[in-house]
């Protein structure tokens, strides 16, 4: 009916472009599912931006290809700087590439924007990888607060799967939170490690080791060889002093070398039984689920809560009561009190 | 002026009611603050409770007690059941209170209202500590969610410290979670554990003893000595493996026994040892700090999406969105945009 009115009006032309829109939304989509890479990287470039327009394409794409995501398995890869991180990952890429399946690198970097190094970096040492027709790597999103990146990679898992990738490696480039954060949305995790490292161990925060489902010990080669080997013994018996997780799957502890090229094709058999265990006890569904779950409600509390304190008023009432909970001059419970009360006047019943 | 009014109206009555009742609290915490014990029970037993009219003179007398409270150590116990964790807490309070230290025990246990045990348990097996004139045992709060237990504690924790208690033993009676909370409210963390435990161990959730600032190896006596100081070593091992705190605490593993009164006083050495490091280098205060910020912010964040789910028609859309998120079919961000936008038009501008 619109469509043939002759004479134009503003809100037919808004409907118009409205439309035009959806259209490319929903092309983008149909041209990722068939494996475009260049739609791919278009989206994954709105998926990444912070511009509202953009978010809200990331949000349409991402409805329309929710459902055809989560075949891959996801590998998060983390370790310090220095650690041999990117050359392990082409190494494992490059592996699974050969044998035929399409394999794709994600990168969680919070502190991208202030180093600007790791864009050119990451495509530079995987040269090989990204030459690789089965090959694809995104280097990371380039800023924003550590919330921020992981909730755009995890919409890049997403859109990745789509475009029908096997296997996702997620790098952790920064340290400290962000590996809590790819842990959450991966399902296997991996942390390099260096053998003799004293000092070099400290960079890692305690914890990262718990959530380990399997340790490499890197740079095994030459002269460091027999060191790596000792070193994955003491941490072998280190990890079984320690409870098993829920998925009962008692972390493994393994040696490799990208420059010898050992060890790649032993780690990928642990992943794959990893896998399989996991698929046949139920676990691995169950923590997708537990994750899109966690996705979900962690979402909407902080986005309800960045509604809320939108308001000058409410947002100077929390800040002024935080710094008095924090001197004990204000009990929280009251404080919050106090708060919601103001919060539930202005809620229409 | 209304006290003068003759003729009683209601809202004048309630008025007199309602200051009475403040009259009532104020008198409370005066009397907690002397140190009244049964002042201070009573005040648990209005913290504890689940009935709004408690919650709001809970919520009353922390606001009055707030400020005078944070004097103590707290110090969070945990460990298996069959660990000797009560014997251990009556030998460490016993110990404390027989040096003029005024000794609070309190009880994290979100599982008492099914098991009902625990409460009659605590009394008979801490009877010498519950009769020491120093010493004061708060049985678990009966029932509720984890949050709500954990919730509760912590309250305790500030009402104890306003009567005057300087050491808080802050037993984990559950098993999972409990210990994380607990973690979130003390200072100091035991775990306590048993030799030659190798099942025994399995109960104890990974990532436990990554939080542990003392590894007590419990029932260190008779045939079983040699045993205890062997997995003392081991542990100690173990945990040397596995980089420091951020607060620069390397973790402690120690031996003790109940029966051969052995090891206590060791262990309140390495205790003051902390307290006197973390306080020279202000992690101590930095610690409590952050503390309060993360009670008034997950406390917030909590009773803002509980004020906002109370409205049956958000309620509903939230709990078929998850549903459809955890299966694919709905994506979170689209989901959470969905739900969001309601609120939006509901608040006024």
């Amino acid at each position: 009916m619109k469509n043939s009115d002759k004479s134009i009006n503003p809100n037919a032309f808004a409907n118009i472009l409205k439309n035009s829109k959806k259209l490319d939304v929903q092309s983008l989509a149909n041209e990722i599912l068939e494996g475009n890479i260049a739609s791919l990287s278009k989206g994954l470039t709105y998926a990444e931006s912070s511009l509202k327009a953009h978010r809200l394409i990331a949000n349409q794409l991402l409805s329309i290809l929710y459902s055809k995501s989560g075949k891959s398995i996801r590998i998060g890869i983390t370790g310090i700087p220095g650690v041999g991180k990117s050359t392990f990952i082409e190494s494992l890429g490059l592996y699974l590439a050969n044998q035929g399946l399409k394999v794709a690198v994600l990168a969680i970097d919070p502190s991208s924007s202030k180093t600007k190094g790791s864009i050119l970096g990451d495509k530079t040492r995987m040269n090989d990888l990204s030459q690789h027709p089965l090959a694809f790597i995104r280097p990371s999103p380039s800023s924003g607060s550590l919330g921020g990146v992981a909730k755009k990679t995890r919409e890049s898992i997403f859109l990745c799967e789509a475009a029908g990738f096997e296997v996702i490696l997620i790098e952790t480039v920064g340290v400290g939170q962000s590996e809590t954060s790819v842990k959450s949305m991966v399902d296997f995790f991996v942390l390099l490690m260096l053998a003799g490292a004293g000092d070099e161990l400290q960079g890692i925060k305690r914890g990262i080791m718990e959530m380990t489902d399997l340790l490499v010990v890197n740079k095994a080669d030459g002269e460091n060889k027999r060191a790596a080997q000792v070193a994955a013994a003491e941490y072998k018996r280190a990890m079984h002093l320690f409870p098993p997780n829920l998925n009962e799957w008692i972390p493994e502890v393994s040696t490799a070398s990208a420059i010898e090229n050992t060890g790649i094709d032993t780690i990928w058999e642990i992943i794959k039984k990893f896998e399989n265990q996991q698929k046949t006890k139920g676990y691995f569904q169950n923590e997708r689920e537990l994750q899109n779950e966690e996705w979900f409600k962690t979402f909407f509390s902080q986005e309800l809560e960045d509604l809320i304190l939108e308001d000058s008023l409410i947002k100077q009432v929390y800040e002024s009561s935080l710094e008095n909970v924090k001197s004990l001059r204000l009990h929280p419970h009251q404080a919050v009190a106090d708060i919601l009360s103001q919060i539930k006047d202005r809620l229409k019943s």
